[in-house]
């Protein structure tokens, strides 16, 4: 019974066996091998955008700060949620990677809302250059409380940074997971609604550790490049991101990942119903749910693991009420889900 | 017949294995799992260095760049060789994660002598603040040209530092090969010697992709800790380098996988003779060697790959010396290297 | 009648005497000259800190920026007020001297209160390498909204960083101002009160562009000399810079210079009350007053100058009240802020 | 007798009037006063160059360094003399202002070669993105060393970085001195020779400290302004560096301030002949002279100043050949000039 975060789950059968099956012979590094180019043509191809640029790098901080980098000035600030994953989660990559770029917090709750963007972008500027200029609008899908923007909030947010002339960025650490939720195609949330570079994750859905980034404008893809191989995060042997690329491609393996991770999510809410309040309703494959101490001690004495996102157990009497981040990774059973709420059901 | 790089082979099947065995339920992210502590207590084990601290990344730039930035002001410089990986290769990494240190290159060849050195150190900081301040002193071991320290030299080296007080880190992207060419132990090539950060490397020797660096003086560990994750390089699914580096000191892979890579870059060299004049003698797996137009010719005809040095093959007259770079990983086969010596003499 | 900026205003007739008094001879650049030893140690003396490290630099952007440096990691943040001039007014320059680090704006209103800053402290670094190490609280004394912190509120703050292990930078820009206010010692409102290091800013009293940065700790001079060398911000002609701030201690016309401000400052509020709410009592030299668009016309049209903080002059029916900003540098005269009241009561 | 650097000496009288000139009333901050606005005009029209964008900043390195981070993206080089000021006597402040760019040193003498910074460039970005992109070509005029570029040279220099479609910088902290010397304009020595961005100085030629940055493009001004803003350089006092400009353009002040530099160190060489070998001829106001250490000894002793380039005056015999750095700036009088030529002569 483990819901502590997505990546603590295994990866896939499927990538590990592409990684053998990747493991013949002597091929050429950094990318210029044939199972990358046929990886970054499937993602095109995926994604609607016969003309945008792909690459892969390793982990999630490098693809949203390498991207950002490209599009963003050391003078500037990158518009995002004050929950951002780039804000809280990254230790400063971002204004690492772009020399020092600042973050500006849009007030509000966890979900960018277009209108307080809109205040927030005007305000920015209006010392000429006593303040950073405007640059990015970072938007997190799913965000890292687990909510989920449908298409037309997207595209609200999307239209405001053009108002201001401004490149979007879509941190999609949860890509798959937001795709199945809104039931709609990889590009129906990315260009068609107006953003200019994705991350399209794996690491958080089944893969060791492979993010693509995508270009829609394949303008900024050299410059990408050359940041990529200063971080250090230009593999050598390359050849073994693209394979876990290549089987999260295969069949839709990212697709149906993000189906089970849902999926066991939805179970997980209605199961506890009853014995938690769930601060957000599942829109993808975490939720926050307040549940009485007593509950949160037998689930911990069961040895189920998850992260107690606000509360003091030690301190608790039984019947307080703590918090408790439940992620689903694709590899949560169904029968662990069932248990897990049978035993807080049952406190 | 593939000679291009150390990393244009695969990994060891063992490696795969480990991936496999690594990839069954939920544990811990980031480095908190059972598996990366006993990694990290078998790496201080063969070190003999038990206070060490010890953390692994995914590319050998990561390592060197991280390393130095930890014991690098950005009002610094670093003192290397001219042909220094971290000079030559990569795009402006160390003066990246150093914040913009400087690379003060020491006149001399590809091997730096402790004399230059001493005389480049003294020359810095001549001008007070004017110049940069003096930082650490990096050594490549095995250099990018194929040359070897021996131990009295690196503890020349490292002799010349102490005097100034300065660090001393070594890029050990070929570590194993090295420790095999000098029949020397790790503890003799790094701390023994006065080494104080260390790069195990993995890459090119056999892994997929994972350094480790090594603190013999762990106290700057928890700067290296955020530096890594700000960089982007902190791996959520940490298990999976840690599995890789598990196998690689598993029944001494590592020094296996060297010597069988320099086993037969000194066959290749024995076979080459007559035929190519060698510009280094072979130290490691890599050597440089000076072969007629028409034996280059021959070889790519014959699907010989391999680094084209110094030349151009297309202008070239069938007597005209061109150099090629041959490297030897771990899975070249005795078979393959004869056949390549074959194909340049019979040309 | 300019109630713009305190940088609007000239400097003193005794700094452009002192500029040319120093202007005689040769003498060793780059601060190595009688004047700034002199000067320094006058700093040192009029702080009562005898060890103290005492620095010159000509803006408050580069010393502040310089300082914090000097006090924080790339990887850690700094804790200020939403309002602070670092955060608003400095165009990423605390970012970029860091080398990238984060700005934590501590929640409330525009001076910081302990009990929130306590709380904002805590809460960072509870995730561990994914968030920024906590790093330097920075205190804006008098703030940019003109409030002004009682000594033992002061205290209150440094006692909080203390807890944490955690250096304390007060930006003084309106340094002088602040002690005229409190009717303090400059010791007792810097390291007596626990700041560790201070900016003595000259800019917006009367000089033409000085401040002066003291470490009260002086260990980390050495550091701070290399980083102003490399921001460009050490003079070759250092003299100018020294002469100002010699003339600035002179007969403490700092002092002086600061207490007029202060009670034109003063003067402006009485003279605006019944016409104009003020949104801060006067605390130093600056106060925000809300006045009918009437008032605002009429001295627009007489010629005063001031910033109109909030609201649209052009768009505004003649009763809406608009908020000015109006700051009094040391040549402010009380004729110009008596006919400043006089107009907007006659409007 | 003070030779020992062209900021040793004060700054023309001149400027001091005209600081006290412009310390009139109020007026707008940050370079939004009307003397600014003249200044720039003027320095268009006397580089003949009306669409230019133009600045100030206080000192050489911030002109050259803000200059160069517009030129030069962090992934790539900066191709430069091994003399140059950017590279020896700047603390690393190019590496910073450019977020982490390398200075790729042209091998040769300290004036770069055509044929030199052609190959230079050529071997740069052979390696792919293994290193760095090919950036900016920075041109000293004179040179650290004294030595002057001629017309025809600078233009061989900036059609060589136009082959490869890279901008050219020219740090003229000593430009005036070298216009008087070539008897040229300065848009001849500039745009007409190929120049992109100019750092007309002053501080080294009897101003206090101000340098203009011109931009014959002014495509990238805007995102100077923000660059110098971020980087502490943007005086909220500017009218006391427009003042200093001002002044320095007055019937060709800065012409003639030069005029007298070069011709006192012309008589310079001329007095020492016989004493002392100059290691290059006089082409601006400074150069190196091998003189016996008895003529250093009498003349240390007589209390002139200047710099002892290479020797150890404590270690030398009396006949041992020492080299002196003399630079004379404008107010070096031609008295002085003769009694030190006596000096050595009697020695």
């Amino acid at each position: 019974m483990n819901f502590a975060s997505d990546n603590a789950g295994p990866a896939h059968p499927n990538v590990i066996e592409a990684l053998s099956r990747a493991n013949e012979a002597h091929v050429a590094g950094y990318g210029a091998d044939e199972l990358t180019a046929r990886v970054r043509h499937r993602i095109r191809h995926l994604f609607e955008a016969p003309e945008a640029a792909v690459e892969l790098v390793a982990t999630g901080t490098a693809a949203n700060s390498l991207a950002l980098a490209t599009l963003c000035q050391p003078f500037q600030t990158v518009f995002c949620s004050t929950t951002g994953h780039i804000h809280e989660d990254e230790c400063n990559a971002p204004e690492f990677y772009t020399g020092g770029a600042k973050l500006t917090l849009v007030p509000g709750g966890d979900k960018m809302d277009a209108g307080a963007l809109r205040d927030t972008i005007a305000a920015e500027e209006s010392r000429g250059v006593h303040g950073p200029m405007r640059g990015p609008v970072s938007i997190t899908q799913i965000t890292e409380r687990g909510n989920l923007y449908a298409l037309d909030e997207i595209r609200a947010l999307t239209d405001v940074a053009r108002e201001y002339g401004l490149p979007v960025h879509l941190d999609g650490a949860r890509f798959s997971n937001a795709v199945v939720a809104l039931g709609c195609s990889p590009a129906e949330m990315t260009w068609k609604a107006g953003v200019d570079v994705a991350v399209f994750g794996g690491t958080k859905n089944g893969l060791m550790g492979v993010e693509a980034v995508i270009f829609f404008d394949p303008k900024a893809h050299r410059e990408f490049e050359y940041r990529r191989k200063r971080g250090g995060h230009l593999f050598s042997k390359f050849r073994y991101l693209a394979a876990q690329m290549d089987a999260y491609l295969d069949a839709d393996l990212w697709h149906r990942l993000a189906g089970e991770a849902n999926a066991r999510c939805a179970e997980l809410a209605r199961g506890l119903e009853g014995v938690a309040t769930l601060r957000n309703r599942p829109q993808g494959n975490m939720i926050f749910a307040d549940m009485p101490a007593r509950a949160h001690k037998a689930l911990k004495a069961a040895g189920a693991e998850y992260y107690l996102w606000e509360g003091d157990l030690e301190a608790a009497g039984d019947e307080d009420m703590l918090t408790a981040r439940l992620v689903c990774d694709w590899s949560v059973s169904t029968e662990d889900v069932a248990r897990f709420c049978e035993i807080a059901r049952s406190a």
